[in-house]
């Protein structure tokens, strides 16, 4: 694997960049980061990604891949070396698939509303934000990962949007280990990972970049 | 595999539920077809899909599968003797994820506002739906099948979207043909096999239903 060629077109602050860049770092891929201006996406982004034209996009030999989910799958599958995130058997498989799916579904929009709305939108968006998140506590119950004994796919799915849980929670006003304290142990665990919590961006500078966001939203 | 039971919890006119017919079909797998009323579900689809409560549900020796792209990777991967929808190459295998997932995210949308909405809403789902079969015809290019030279998961996903173009066209009063030439050849190479028109519900079948769905939606 020393000749390939791994670029990852992404955006510091995204849960669905930061899937990427946490299932390269589990399966131990160099790769270079480069970090897309949205506002003025480059000319790579928009051939790579004619479709969406949105990161992250993992170009691997020239060749890009789209959609975080779509990534992370394909890593799992090139770099089968260490680190397996999906399981072999077709229905923990389909387990797995159908849980990442429902984080797709719900977290990105649940989470978007606690953070940039206010009064009863804001109200419904926790609302919703927490029933999503107790559903994931749920499925983990008393297993320490989503993947049973060891850190998958579901995990990486997941694992991303707790760089964010500081940033809704202080926008949000609420505490997200009063609803779903097993999930925070779960985070702990995760963390303690080294590849992935290099990998994964820092809740201030996320808090940071929202908050400028929030001013330039009411600056329009 | 003669010991294995498989039932499949559906919605006649769903394109969702068709993929998994088609999928089985394809493979030759026999399974118990469960009819669902949506407004009063069964206990069996409940219990099954606890977080979305939606057809189609696959039951495989008591285990559920739920969302219509899953259980297609599913019964791909189960019954791998024949047939094989996804490519075995990691890279040609995440591109056909992106244009089911592709699929997923755009036709559904925009079909439902071309047959229930009228006017302005009405012209714009048209230009949407349009658009989308354009992007997709363009992905086909001059292959027989966007699997290549033989049907695959990109097939199934858009396969049964077809059975639904009659009552596009007729109530939103255009010719996907004109627009999309190619696609609906591709179509016509996709029921040549048995197996696949076997599965599909019958156009004239889907139309009545619409139009029924229609006359309710006037009522309310």
């Amino acid at each position: 694997m020393a000749a390939d060629k791994v670029i990852l077109l992404d955006f510091y602050p995204s849960m669905f960049g930061m899937r990427a860049r946490v299932a390269l770092a589990v399966k131990g891929v160099e790769y270079e980061y480069r970090e897309e201006d949205l506002r003025n996406k480059s000319q790579l982004l928009l051939e790579s990604n004619p479709v969406h034209k949105k990161i992250p996009v993992l170009i691997h030999n020239g060749k890009p891949v789209c959609e975080s989910l779509i990534i992370v799958e394909y890593i799992d599958e090139v770099w089968d070396h260490k680190s397996p995130l999906l399981p072999s058997d077709p229905y923990l498989r389909a387990q797995a698939r159908f849980w990442a799916d429902y984080i797709d579904k719900k977290m990105y929009a649940a989470g978007r509303k606690v953070w940039t709305t206010q009064g009863e939108e804001q109200e419904a968006g926790k609302k919703e934000f927490v029933e999503t998140l107790k559903q994931l506590e749920s499925e983990l119950g008393e297993k320490p990962f989503f993947g049973g004994d060891s850190f998958g796919f579901v995990d990486v799915a997941l694992i991303t949007f707790s760089t964010w849980f500081h940033t809704y929670e202080t926008l949000g006003n609420f505490s997200i280990k009063e609803h779903c304290p097993k999930l925070i142990e779960w985070v702990k665990r995760c963390l303690e990972i080294g590849d992935v919590s290099k990998a994964l961006a820092e809740p201030n500078k996320i808090y940071d970049f929202a908050l400028a966001r929030k001013s330039k939203f009411a600056a329009q």
